[in-house]
């Protein structure tokens, strides 16, 4: 059945022929494969066009900021997949992607979509305190959290977000984005009370908007950076297996409140 | 319950306090973010140390050679997937991964195996010609393709695979699976009566695996790349959509076979 | 690292020993296997408690109205997604499963927050019309759709759609949501200037909310009707493959519009 | 590019046009919703036919059987990612699926190809305990588990696989796999030298097989059971989280052995 109406029906990323493969209008074996490197080639593929020196080094370090953080979620659902169906890889991996939420990890593109605001409705006004204020009680008036800001273990500032911010600086590329994260930093706790320092997420989006990385891209870092760290804790997975162990744990530390029979023993380890 | 049993509980990969996450033993934002490219943090998370220039550079060359090649069905299910179900980036580009498979995208790991295979068994005898031959003939009486090898499209040779090939020559890094990939190569049309050239997934893992990537890691590379392939259709998908389009001609490629009453007569999209 | 913050730990669901499982209080093999229906196992899963006859009845008919209309997205996907990695049939029922999103297939959660919005402005005050068309208008001042309402093949109504609420009102359980979703199907030509005809996704919570179903369980009905059609799919996919023709059907459907050098031609099939 | 050659371009499922959508040749509106159970529906839809009441109570009961179980590592990974992304429950409810894999809850496919080939062995001879004690071997010579049998807290048999058991006997459908599958677990203790009683996995395939439910969909009986528990679970997440607690409770459970400067001292909850 014909669901949608979409009237564009081309595609401008790759085409081929049995001698050629075209990515981006360049010969992918010819003139890529050796030549670039897979950030290089990331940044061609999202914007058509290969980075600076500038860009590349700003989107290396931000996959590889991101990429990995111990034992969270994400990779937890991935090395439990992987123990309960070890043949398939790539749906461990695949689990592991779909912790990328809006609560945690994914946040960077709601981050962007802060800082994106506040910097179309100042314009080239400079009045960025003003601007962002009002952006802040709009988001805490729709009883929004403000996204980027706050970390559960790194209370005192995130160190990811500080050497992203100074590299940024450093490369000379911090713009706008930048001081707006830095402006909403420093007004957060007298609008909501409490100190929240700006974390990773909120430090991606900063630099690479200033860069020139498109916003509709944004969650692709975390995504892409995350699918790294789940290929090195499912090899660990399949030499060193903890899956099991995490998944015992974790039940233990729950109790069941149903409704049981008199004198029913639940086993220890249910 | 207690499932499986698994002696070890500790993982090597990271670990954090408020103000320091460790990586692999590296301080993440002070010695690894700014300084490192993704590709060597994606090295070091899965091998534990820093590759050599030539290392990353094998790297960089099979995530480029891997990650793009048009619409395949990978692609095609992570724009229909966000054509339907747009709130959640993430699940299109699971759904993408999911389809990285043993037949399609994921056949590096079992080219892998083949090679690793014929070079356990040959030992240091250099007597590549005979053993090749033997697991070919095992591969085949077991009813098995042997993986790595032909390609729908580029019939005269996948010119990305040639490309991956020369450049570990150049970096001095082919060795033994790069010999056992060409050996097959030239043994495969006496031994299965068909030209079946060398293609991207039998090249990934001979240029890697001489290089000291981990078997067990091999899949990633496909993943980790076509992840990035994602994330440009998916960008592409918010701006110019093509999913469901895909979807129509596709559901017009297949005709209704099955029972219906006299006369009926479906939608011409249905 | 502590995520936040959590104030319950325990589970209602299930608990179990050595000889016994409990689910919701009843012992599973000895009170439920072999008494009860799945659907009836359904409800009692996700509410509590047993359903009436004309719950069961109700739940049933909207899960055998949702699960199955051919060669759709999320069908699409899970078939191409088997095509390409036959080894792990879970990873193409979750791919098929990624589809089920806020435009196509989900929308019945949606479509039941609408309603519940206008029962909950409504109270016992029967201003249906009224209320029905503040919502509606808030919705358009959004720029939201109005879920439930609408079909790209069945214009001229929804049969599944028709057939629910007749069975809710033989059944003595239409009420208030059946009432609203009527109501809005007879404002929206005049307020929209459309004629949008309810759907399936818009009669799914119009019945089973009167029948007293969860509105935050709402969209599982899509989710595990759809999973029933996708084991099928998945079976006929074994049986007589189309995956890839659907998938070269899809492709060859769209042109390559980005740059390319002079006088290339792409494949025909590519 | 074209992948694959597939010879069939057609489906038996499900066709439509704007009045009318038949489901294997009935119209759906009119003969199926409101009239048949969702189980019937999906014999229906897996089939071809509509099942008789024996064959439909089998295929209700192995549902519920299988269905809920606890905290297990599918529910978990499930409602971890609800907890990090909870934008998309369709997100959380794929995560739980891919987790019904060949080691937990996906093991009934397995099952059932061992109980199938035992019977196409045996033929009509009745020669099960030789048959049987072959293929036992025959696994064991190749390091395979045989599929089916023991359970990490039913040590002493599993409850629900003698209810499956004993409901076949009841409607007269108990056959030649339910026969083996009882042959094969008085056999085991003296082939393998472990007590392993049946488990659910194995007795789904066995009673199933008996009532004439195809082989290749076996695995769609966890996957759909699985999914109507997830969204249980997934509805209590939204009420009670312990997501996050969860995860709290396995990173706890788990050392860090990695390198690390001298005195570094890791967050207790890292």
């Amino acid at each position: 059945m014909k669901i949608g109406r979409q009237e564009h029906h081309s595609s401008a990323i790759s085409t081929s022929n049995e001698a050629t493969i075209l990515v981006r209008g360049h010969d992918l074996a010819r003139e890529l494969i050796g030549t670039i490197s897979f950030t290089e080639h990331l940044w061609l593929l999202v914007t058509g066009t290969l980075p600076s020196p500038a860009q590349r080094r700003l989107l290396d370090a931000t996959l590889v900021a991101i990429a990995e953080h111990g034992l969270v979620p994400s990779v937890q659902a991935a090395r439990l997949t992987l123990a309960a169906a070890p043949e398939a890889l790539q749906g461990a991996v695949a689990a592991g992607i779909l912790g990328c939420g809006s609560v945690v990890l994914g946040s960077a593109e709601a981050a962007g979509r802060f800082l994106a605001e506040v910097a179309a409705r100042a314009g080239g006004s400079g009045a960025l305190d003003t601007v962002a204020t009002e952006v802040v009680r709009s988001y805490r008036a729709a009883g929004r959290p403000i996204p980027g800001y706050g970390h559960p273990l790194h209370k005192g500032g995130d160190p990811r977000a500080q050497r992203l911010l100074e590299l940024a600086a450093e490369l000379g590329v911090a713009g706008q984005h930048v001081a707006i994260a830095r402006t909403a930093e420093r007004l957060l706790p007298q609008l909501t009370g409490r100190e929240l320092a700006l974390n990773v997420s909120g430090a991606i989006p900063a630099v690479l908007l200033d860069a020139g990385y498109p916003l509709l891209a944004l969650k692709g870092v975390p995504l892409l950076a995350r699918t790294a760290s789940l290929v090195a804790h499912l090899l660990e997975e399949q030499q060193r297996p903890i899956g099991f162990l995490m998944s015992n744990a974790a039940s233990r530390a729950i109790d069941y409140d149903g409704e049981a029979p008199p004198g029913f023993k639940p086993s220890e380890e249910a």
